[in-house]
């Protein structure tokens, strides 16, 4: 326990609401929640300095959001409610104000838990020679019909995605919204088959449906809601906007199947757009008319 | 995603073993286990390299148990009972097979694991610049009487500690052992008032019992169950063996409080020994007759 931690831990529990979701709070060997009534969730994400955020640029408060918000995509992604999270740091023992620090961070995971309703209950604060590393474990419930997999899409389904893509390390990366409220809204509208928060890219994303479901995928070029961010990076890097929203990841959006009669009541209903079908097998991307083969990309580090 | 992750994730999905309490196991975005009927225990500890372990020494096999156990400890410290787990690693980027060394670690963290009935579930694998980090996060239920907390204990009662303590880093503090199923046995045995695993050190431990509890211990120096490790490493260090099994620390077992009828009871059922006795404020340390003040001491780092 690094010097200091006594005082940190009174910090936080004096931050920490009261939630009646948590019947045991920071400070004892473990966190207690009532048990959930459904089937309960567990995530975990670990972020570390230099690979998933360069601290100077970003500041602390930004990393804190940007760790929990990850971890609440993922509840997102099953189409869960969340329940209570714990958080892990380890900090570098070099910096001036490490105390300084950990309460960024905190506070900024704070802003986005306390906007979905994510009571913190423990942690682990720990000091070391290396960089900033930080693992936050989300912990949700399942709702209405059952958490959401990634093996449930079929070929005839058709492909969603809750918001436009591509171009998020301009900046947006480090604050993407977990679309909570959005996939428990769709969970109660349609069948929802398969879904996934699109962390590594698009096509990378929508490629891990496919293995797990055992079937393809066209994609529409056309469809696919690009980001402006997208448009903004392709005219530094000289590829295509398309291509950015395809591959660049860290959106945080969800993409899901659903069948077709479904997809229409989407389509009635909702402003999203169709940007793709399952077919029996293959990646592929229709441009024009011309249907070619597509590499799943997306942001492959270490 | 580091390169390789899916080749990983498969390797360890085709080693999970399946267990009607998972509902869904490690690939997906996030894991689903059948909702516990008691509160729901969570616990998160962050171990790093050069700090908690030297990794060319250990070795990967002895990190990755030592990562798992401390967790099953803290879960332990409530006397739960494990439901599951998730483990979240950054790899140097730097070493030469980094895929051995995650399954070294994973393989580490199944023994013990194993032992105690508690499935991985699923967890986030990294590649990094800086050293190795492990984080690991346990899911419980809380048994019987419910979770035990360390603010119970009350003046008169009666302190125990499950085995001997003091010198863990000349290597025991790589293997602990959990006490979950003595403290299991001791919950239905009796009233646990308070209880705390011992990571920080026995005098700092019993410490944060008394802190939660707002009230004060004499500990017995005559009864405090040395380790044989605490009289090896006073022959090194020229301090007692007593001092050792105060404030060494990471001996992971456990220290409660009961009251004195129910003290009576572990005497004559079980071979625990009584260390002290709860009293309105302070810490002290009997020894031959003369009570002093004894300053909680404990691993500090960082």
């Amino acid at each position: 326990m690094p010097a200091g931690e006594f005082a940190f831990i009174r910090w936080l529990r004096d931050r920490t609401p009261t939630d009646p979701r948590v019947r045991i709070g920071p400070g004892d060997d473990c966190a207690a929640l009532a048990p959930p009534k459904s089937e309960l969730l567990v995530t975990t994400d670990l972020l570390t300095e230099d690979v998933d955020f360069i601290l100077a640029d970003a500041g602390a408060r930004a990393v804190g959001r940007k760790a929990m918000a990850v971890n609440l995509s993922d509840i997102a992604a099953m189409a869960g409610r969340p329940l209570g999270a714990v958080v892990a740091v380890a900090l570098p023992s070099g910096v001036a104000d490490s105390r300084q620090l950990a309460e960024e961070l905190f506070l900024g995971m704070r802003e986005v838990a306390d906007r979905f309703h994510t009571p913190i209950v423990g942690g682990d604060t720990n000091a070391w020679p290396g960089k900033l590393v930080i693992c936050v474990t989300v912990l949700g419930e399942a709702t209405g019909r059952g958490p959401v997999r990634r093996n449930g899409a079929r070929p005839g389904d058709w492909l969603f995605v809750t918001g436009p893509v591509g171009g998020s390390w301009l900046g947006r990366h480090l604050d993407p919204t977990p679309r909570i409220p959005e996939a428990m809204k769709l969970h109660e509208l349609v069948d929802l088959h398969a879904m996934i928060d699109i962390s590594d890219g698009l096509s990378a994303d929508v490629n891990h449906i496919l293995e797990e479901s055992g079937c393809g995928a066209v994609l529409d070029a056309a469809a696919i809601p690009i980001h402006p961010d997208a448009v903004e990076r392709a005219k530094r890097t000289g590829r295509s906007p398309l291509d950015h929203a395809l591959g660049d990841g860290e959106d945080f959006e969800l993409a899901f199947a659903v069948s077709p009669s479904d997809g229409e009541k989407l389509l009635r209903e909702t402003s999203l757009a169709k940007v793709g079908e399952c077919v029996e097998r293959g990646l592929w991307l229709e441009e024009g008319g011309v249907r070619r083969a597509l590499e799943p990309r997306g942001w492959v580090h270490g």
